[in-house]
């Protein structure tokens, strides 16, 4: 049967895809508490429309870093989409593009940057900080070069989260599998299957740069030409300090419960994250995003926009190109319903709304231990 | 065995439906997160009873819109209810005349308001936006000529909401079964079948202004004789506006989940709407109602009555006519034991009793995201 | 198997009795929400033990009503207990004479108070308000010249709650149970079998008088030479009105959620109700005690005692008067521990303890719809 | 497959052991309410990490009294090891020096303290109060002489809870388990084999002192050269007295849900005991720590450090000291994932991190019942 919600394109995905590939892209790290935290939070807010709206019009329509967007949402950077499908990135670019929002190119990705913006997609470029510098100053040149909008630095990730299933899957990528932006070599790793290890999280902790500083970001931001998003803050202080370096956007994010597990759901920061941030710095939320109604519910407490994660591995999964746009276009149809009963002509208009449910941060429940 | 509680009929009617009208009638839209809330909220609320009371008289009579009624409750309007009983709404306004309550007309009716009024009820009429305003004009002068006591305006379905059962079951209405107030071309997309797709939706999204504006309802309110009531709102603010323009009553409520999900449980906004409606502008709450204590509940929150929804249709549909006095007396028992066990001499003494676990509005959790 | 809590009592009643006599002891009215909500409320509450106590000593003893007791407890009023064994009310009231605490006698007795009192127990006698003002008022003299210690007047029934279980199972008393002081004619009404129907409840609905009074309780107060106990409120506000009426203690109770479903859990008021009491009138609690955990949780939160209702009865019905004996004596051993655990050198230091969990009356989610 | 979190080791420790002897190392006390508020009050709480930290270094070490440990954290005393596997308290305290962690001997030990600090163990030594006073000093003294580090004196353990599960199983140690500290005909009792009657629970009556007071805990302090650490307080107030006194720690514990069933979940009492601590006395906290996520967030409340309790017994029963070996690096490599992935460079760091979900002690819903 057609799907009519996200979750039908996550059945249908996990019918195509090898049981370790599922748990993959499906896990979270540790007891998962963080990953249900995304769910359970978003469940408990909810919404107060404004009826009747007498909207003869309605959009939904938003700028993101700068620029129009069909949608308030970018796809979230993911690794490794040939495990997915054999078209990769590429199809969920094609699709992405189609709907007219941008799309954010994994570091990790299984094809070349070029490859993409080739395909006039609208094209972010992820980065994670390489223990190897030079590398990644160039790969952020690279993605400059080949015409992306803009660079996102993912924040949380100095080392990977503790995946249980991939460690008890000893999950490793197929031969077939490869990051298009690193060298062979450095990532021999990833592939090396063993017992109660995870090659992903091995090949990570190979290449990746634990100690990435603000320091560092404000020098990409001085050298490359494009906007700095920063991925992967909670706290509103840091929010605050990454618009102090000069970033156009944050992504309040918990990395989809795949790194601290016991990490606050992200939306239970993004009232007070939407707080710290000026103007000039946009506030895109993600973690646990599964459809129009959680996307209103995070422009209502602040959010200029969302990246949206697995849903869009699910249509990928499914379908190729055309199981992305299928969700895409889902996501869009129901952003616009909920938008129209909630009586708001676009979506800056919901942060106008009433919203019960949202955990307070610096009410009671907030502390810290210090003493 | 005799039905003891509406749950009852609700199996009842279950089993006397074909599965897609049971879904139609029983779903919410999205992951019926809401229409799950609606239960939830009730549930949590708790009264504090005054005993012993000394009352030697109780009674469960009310006014509503300045008429008395036998109980502080009306028949919320719904649609199509030839899809549940051959007799549709001619029985269910024999039951509630009986009962001595106000039975609301939908303007979705498979019977002519003509032939309701002429049953001797007390007929309120339901009007949604057509596009065709000058249809919509006609139907509330038909509706007070034909001898109706109160304009009920719904202003929650600019569109339908994504009702996922409908669908999955590529619901259309059966031939058989057609709007009284509507023409006939007009109303043939609702009887389309088609995969994936609600033919009520499609329907409702050709004939539905999703533009109405308060203006609209003043200008209504000025050109009929009839008393206005605006149903559908959840803000406080758009309580307060409603009473500004004239009506004589709004209904707080989400739809029974059925537009908007993640909308706030109706019942969580009870209190402040109340606190935002004067004096002459009833408030009457819907969304959940299942028995006399629910009832009890949203009078000590500061409601004046209720709609009830669903449990009318489950008394149709189990046995028509008497099904639905089954469960309009149901009701008045229960609810007449619940003012006597709470020390309440009438309905409006309800409103002195203590609650527990009322969600502040205006307390933590509460929040809006503008910065 | 020994039973270690009285949980492994009610598996032994049940196993003992026809369902539908199980039914009418273990049932709430209504959706059973407040029968829910009374062990919710207590499994919720937490407490701070203070260690190390440095205890010498250890007492469970209490005064109740003035005189010593060896625990705060004293067994609830409970109708017809010839339901449950042969010996009915003679063999619970053996048993908690044997335990040292109050047997509370109902009106709705199976034995006679005068067999009762001769047992040597020290026993109060609980009243209904009957329609037949005569009838009450002599109770009460034969109450106090049998020897009883105190009138129990329960407030909180001027009906009978809906009790679904009962109706369902057309529940009627069998004609070897009759209920003691009440002239056979009169009680012919509740060994009527009706499908669909409570013969109790019809039994009580003809019976009892709905509108007692604080009058009326005042009146008997001044009558009768035996101190008054209040039974069944919930408001603090009733709790200081019966204080000044001169009841020398109130139950704050909700019948162990057989009368308003939808009431608070009583444990919940019972910190309101505590500080409403003047030092004369002892604050007494039950609903959903079911072990010396229990008890110390209403100590702490201000209760001079509790009532012990179902599981004495579960007692009686596994093993008659040695069931209840031994219900008892698993209290006492509990309560022992909990206190010698919590760091308590008597019941009146629970009082000290802090405690967690407790819902605030006059905090957030308290309020009344008063506009 | 190798375990990957130390839920995994509970499963083999269950399939090695008898069923009895799994319940008296699982069960809590009552109807484990406070076992499982534990673990659903550490689950409730949520981290609120800093990034990027720029961390080019991370350590797990931290100071426990007063000596650096490669982890906040101690192994928690508990009884009677060789229950679990035939080396025992060796095989946990050889373990435990290899991963740098202090260990605590129970004064229930099956291997005398000799035996254990000769193992080069860096071992605390854990007292209950005898009824036999001088036997108690004299094992304080013995301690001393053997090398230990600290006197850990257990304070909530007046007597025993009721443990239904060893109340149901009649359980009792075997013959070839004995307490290596206390005389042989001393400790018969918890030997002998009784239905319904936990042997070690008659034991521990026969032998414990219930009247443990502050001023014999001072006394010990001044006659012992050894620091004094006072395990099982809550109370903020006890806190104090405990530092008062001259403790260099308190272990805020509810003894794992294992004495006052009711009583609060430690970690809800730990910021207000932390905030209670003056600087010279740590506050360890134990009860439900699980993993590594678990002691980040009891650093984060305010915690100096914690003791791992059943953890360390499952993997004693399934792999001897090599089990104990896995479970204490798995929490290692769980800590300095956690305290890498949350932006601390060592545990200290962890007290500025937000917390959410905490349980305000001192706000709405902490109560005392006095009037
Ligand atoms: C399979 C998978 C791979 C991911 N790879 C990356 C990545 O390469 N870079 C990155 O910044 N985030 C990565 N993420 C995190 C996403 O960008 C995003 O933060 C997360 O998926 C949002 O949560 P959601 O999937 O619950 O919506 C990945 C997530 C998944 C599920
Ligand atoms: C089958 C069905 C049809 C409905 N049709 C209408 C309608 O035509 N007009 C309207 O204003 N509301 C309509 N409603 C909403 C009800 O008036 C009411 O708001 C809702 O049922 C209340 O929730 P409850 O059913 O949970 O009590 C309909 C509801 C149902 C279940
Ligand atoms: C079978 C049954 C009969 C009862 N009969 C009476 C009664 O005759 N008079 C009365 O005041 N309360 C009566 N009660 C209520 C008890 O006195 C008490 O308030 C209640 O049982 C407390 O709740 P618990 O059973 O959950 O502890 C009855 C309760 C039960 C379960
Ligand atoms: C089997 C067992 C035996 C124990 N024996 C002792 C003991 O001898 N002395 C003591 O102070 N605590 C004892 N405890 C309590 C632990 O020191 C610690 O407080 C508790 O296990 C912490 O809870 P957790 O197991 O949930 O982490 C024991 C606990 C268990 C499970």
């Amino acid at each position: 049967a057609e799907p009519v919600c996200t979750a039908d394109f996550a059945a249908l995905a996990q019918r195509e895809l090898p049981a370790e590939v599922w748990d993959f892209i499906a896990g979270g790290s540790g007891a998962e508490l963080t990953m249900a935290a995304n769910r359970a939070a978003l469940d408990r807010i909810a919404l107060v429309p404004r009826m009747p709206a007498g909207l003869a019009h309605c959009t939904t329509r938003a700028p993101l870093l700068g620029a129009p967007a069909a949608l308030p949402l970018a796809v979230a950077p993911m690794a490794y989409q040939q495990l997915l499908h054999p078209d990769g990135e590429s199809a969920t670019a094609r699709a992405t593009t189609a709907a007219g929002v941008p799309f954010t190119l994994s570091m990790l990705s299984t094809r070349p940057v070029e490859e993409i913006t080739a395909l006039g997609a609208r094209t972010w470029f992820q980065l994670y900080w390489l223990r190897d510098a030079g590398a990644t100053e160039e790969l952020a040149r690279r993605a400059e070069a080949a015409g992306c909008e803009a660079l996102v630095v993912t924040v949380d990730e100095p080392r990977i989260g503790r995946r249980l299933r991939d460690l008890r899957n000893g999950f490793a990528l197929p031969t077939s599998v490869a990051a298009a932006h690193l060298d062979t070599a450095g990532t021999r790793r990833s592939r090396q299957r063993q017992a109660g290890v995870s090659a992903v999280a091995e090949h990570t902790a190979e290449a990746f740069a634990p100690g990435l500083s603000w320091d560092d970001l404000a020098r990409l931001r001085e050298s490359s030409g494009l906007p700095l998003v920063v991925k992967g803050v909670l706290d509103p202080r840091d929010v605050a300090r990454a618009a102090e370096i000069g970033a156009q956007a944050v992504v309040v994010s918990n990395h989809g419960g795949r790194q601290l597990d016991g990490a606050a759901a992200s939306v239970d920061l993004l009232a007070a994250a939407s707080a710290a941030a000026p103007a000039h710095c946009q506030v895109l939320l993600d973690s646990g995003i599964r459809g129009g109604d959680d996307v209103l519910k995070a422009l209502a407490l602040g959010a200029d926009g969302v990246l949206l994660g697995r849903p869009v591995l699910w249509g990928l999964a499914a379908d190729g190109e055309r199981g992305v746009r299928r969700v895409l276009d889902l996501l869009a149809a129901e952003l616009r319903c909920a938008l129209e009963l909630a009586g708001c002509a676009d979506p800056a208009a919901a942060r106008a709304l009433t919203v019960l449910g949202a955990r307070p941060v610096d009410g009671p429940g907030t502390t810290g231990g210090a003493r």
